[in-house]
């Protein structure tokens, strides 16, 4: 059988982990493969030293590799919307098929690359852009191909749940524990991407599209960092049987698609609220299989190169014959359903009000809760701390609509007694 | 294009799921697929009430199925060695593309029907074999392409989860639970493939296979029940840190593969420790990605229904063309390295041994241990219980050959102050 070659674009962290590990296991990889593949040719800016480029070519040019007619496959590696973009659309116009790991090409501009790939008859795979190594998309477009998925939430920052978890574990701080994360190099210099969700809120809109057969809308994402989770937040939540996680949630419901990343109670007990540090989870719930999870590293260079590689053989099997699945998951759209606003998401929440120590508090909290038709789950209160006049009342709330759970926090911050404003946090029931 | 026809032979529990889940879920499970796919045909004894049929032919021989020359792939869902065998080789000697959930068959015979497919140039699909719902064979033979597998292990098996949940949680001894579990449907009214880890060595051998490219060898696995486990057992473990789960164990090394189920002591912070109840579990190391994890509901009509629609849409998009994924996860053998006789396995162990209320006692169990080489990790001596005379010693030891600890404990049982055989639990650190 004719070997499948591939011209891979970039050696940095995912670039140098693919090329790695493809010659490591490059035997056995063809004997799953069932047919010889070769990486023929690396173009990067410079050389990594950890990769022995030796036996391939070797460009700084990226359009030689996709313009190379004996590459039948090009991986783009770079990351970014610039010449990652360019590279990704001239491979497909040349007829290659091509894989990728840029979860913020795809979720940005998949819908434009996904339509050339199509009229050119190539396939575009990017299993490594979601949750590193993995296996989620395989799983969600193949595994689950007979379920109505009715919603799905994954922890898909590895970033933003180490923090979380240490601050848990050792009653932290977000500022201090971010510190570290950037010094065990887990977090960017510049850590908005992480933190802020807009990572996850990119790989989310992957997952929503494949999930419900709609585009990608990455812009209309609900976004929510982390950042003013506190300490006593986590305590609170950990009190009445809670972790917070930073979770991306999507939901189909009769009005639209629920498309959102922000900081969530989660039961105790559920197996999602114990996945920590750095690892990533994705849990699904379909009407037929009911709850799935897949679990594992979300980031790191082997582990994307990992899915990269899977990526590589299942497009190899298509070379010579036409089997794709559908770009994203299915061959036509499958519902004209909007993407929601996030004030019209119904969720429980929890509140942490800082109130003044003093008589007829909670009878003014009560009566703004009543008022706005928000049923209490449950009150903690405290003392107030040892030096500090205010004293923190908790609720959590049944599911109520967003809109009106922001009218009641204006009413809450209007009242004299509570000092500060409100901290908010959405519940997630996850139980089908 | 030309709808590919399915044949469905069995409407028990799975085939009714399947079929009504892919009737419910058609339009868009042929919106995934890209093509249209129909049940044209069904077999079946009798008809299942909860089955519309009146769309499809209904016969009640399998054998006009399999020769259906309009029948591109034929579902066995019958089960068993018998009927389940014949129609199988008689649908690939018809050249038709095969699915089935059959894990017995597989284990068993898959070797022979594997051939039988290859020569034919057809698919023998089966990923509601193992783990029901859970898109693991996808996941292991596809997702993880790139990895040399280190070892796996496995929750493997709905019944024997259920019942050790149980036994933890409410301190129930184990004929109790499975008396309920038998009630409520999860247990059959023979339980031995169940408890006795036949079912879950069947899984296994499958799962070992594709990771590490050998012959289906079930006659070679170890397998050892949940029986005669203790509520005191479950209860030490605990105390000292760890659960204790039905576990299947499979691990490449340099002497040969590991193929073993038996109950285990876990780390109780390993996320597959949290695994409960009937949901089942397979945690994967692979050189590249490190850990993953896939979880979900390991029986049921429809969760394991949605595996087998999954097969079935696979299937169908290799009908005219070719790109079929080896059906052991490698198109040749990768290694001649013999399944390893349980006595060469090297384990960690929790020990009860029951010892009078004497002076002297540890310090001759601790001599046996001495002798043989066996380090002791951890040891909780109690009083004895109210009325009893005995005092249970427990000890966690390091990992040590398993041959050697069978000749400590005949050396320990043969000491006047022992006065029970020893309980001995395997443990597994499941950290890389």
């Amino acid at each position: 059988m004719k070997p499948v070659n591939v011209g891979l674009c970039g050696l940095g962290t995912v670039g140098s982990g693919t090329f790695n590990v493809f010659n490591r296991n490059i035997d056995d990889i063809c004997r799953r493969a069932g047919r010889p593949i070769r990486i023929t040719t690396v173009a990067a800016k410079s050389l990594n030293p950890s990769c022995d480029t030796s036996s391939v070519t070797v460009t700084d040019d990226v359009f030689k590799v996709t313009r190379d007619p004996e590459v039948d496959v090009v991986v783009e590696l770079i990351g970014g919307y610039g010449i990652a973009k360019d590279l990704v659309l001239d491979a497909i116009a040349n007829g290659k098929h091509v894989v990728t790991a840029n979860k913020a090409l795809i979720a940005v501009h998949g819908n434009e690359i996904f339509k050339a790939a199509e009229e050119k008859g190539v396939t575009v795979a990017y299993e490594a852009a979601v949750a590193g190594g993995i296996p989620i998309i395989k799983a969600l477009r193949e595994g689950l191909v007979a379920n109505q998925v009715n919603w799905l939430a994954g922890i898909i920052n590895g970033t933003g749940n180490f923090i979380l978890t240490e601050m848990r574990d050792k009653g932290r701080d977000f500022a201090d524990v971010l510190k570290e994360a950037q010094e065990l190099g887990y977090a960017e210099a510049d850590p908005t991407f992480d933190v802020e969700g807009i990572d996850a809120a990119h790989k989310l809109t992957i997952l929503a599209s494949i999930a419900f057969g709609i585009p990608l809308q990455f812009e209309k994402a609900y976004t929510e960092g982390i950042s003013k989770i506190t300490p006593a937040d986590v305590s609170y939540a950990e009190e009445l049987g809670y972790r917070i996680k930073h979770l991306g949630v999507t939901r189909k419901t009769e009005k639209g698609i629920e498309l959102r990343v922000h900081p969530t109670l989660i039961p105790e007990k559920r197996l999602i609220a114990n996945v920590n540090g750095v690892l990533n989870a994705v849990l699904v719930e379909g009407d037929a299989v009911g709850p799935t999870m897949y679990y594992g590293p979300g980031a790191g260079d082997e582990a994307t190169g990992s899915s990269v590689i899977a990526d590589i053989v299942d497009v190899a099997r298509e070379v010579e014959t036409e089997h794709a699945v559908p770009h994203l998951g299915f061959a036509d759209r499958t519902t004209d359903l909007p993407v929601l606003d996030i004030e019209d998401v119904v969720t429980g929440y929890y509140l942490r009000i800082d109130c003044k120590d003093e008589v007829g508090v909670m009878a003014k909290v009560a009566q703004v809760m009543s008022e706005g038709e928000i049923n209490i789950e449950a009150i903690i209160q405290k003392e107030p701390a040892e030096g500090e006049k205010d004293v923190p009342l908790i609720l959590l709330t049944q599911p109520v609509l967003e809109k009106n759970m922001n009218d009641a926090i204006v009413k809450l911050e209007a009242l004299d007694a509570v000092t500060n404003p409100v901290t908010r946090i959405r519940m997630e029931a996850l139980d089908g």
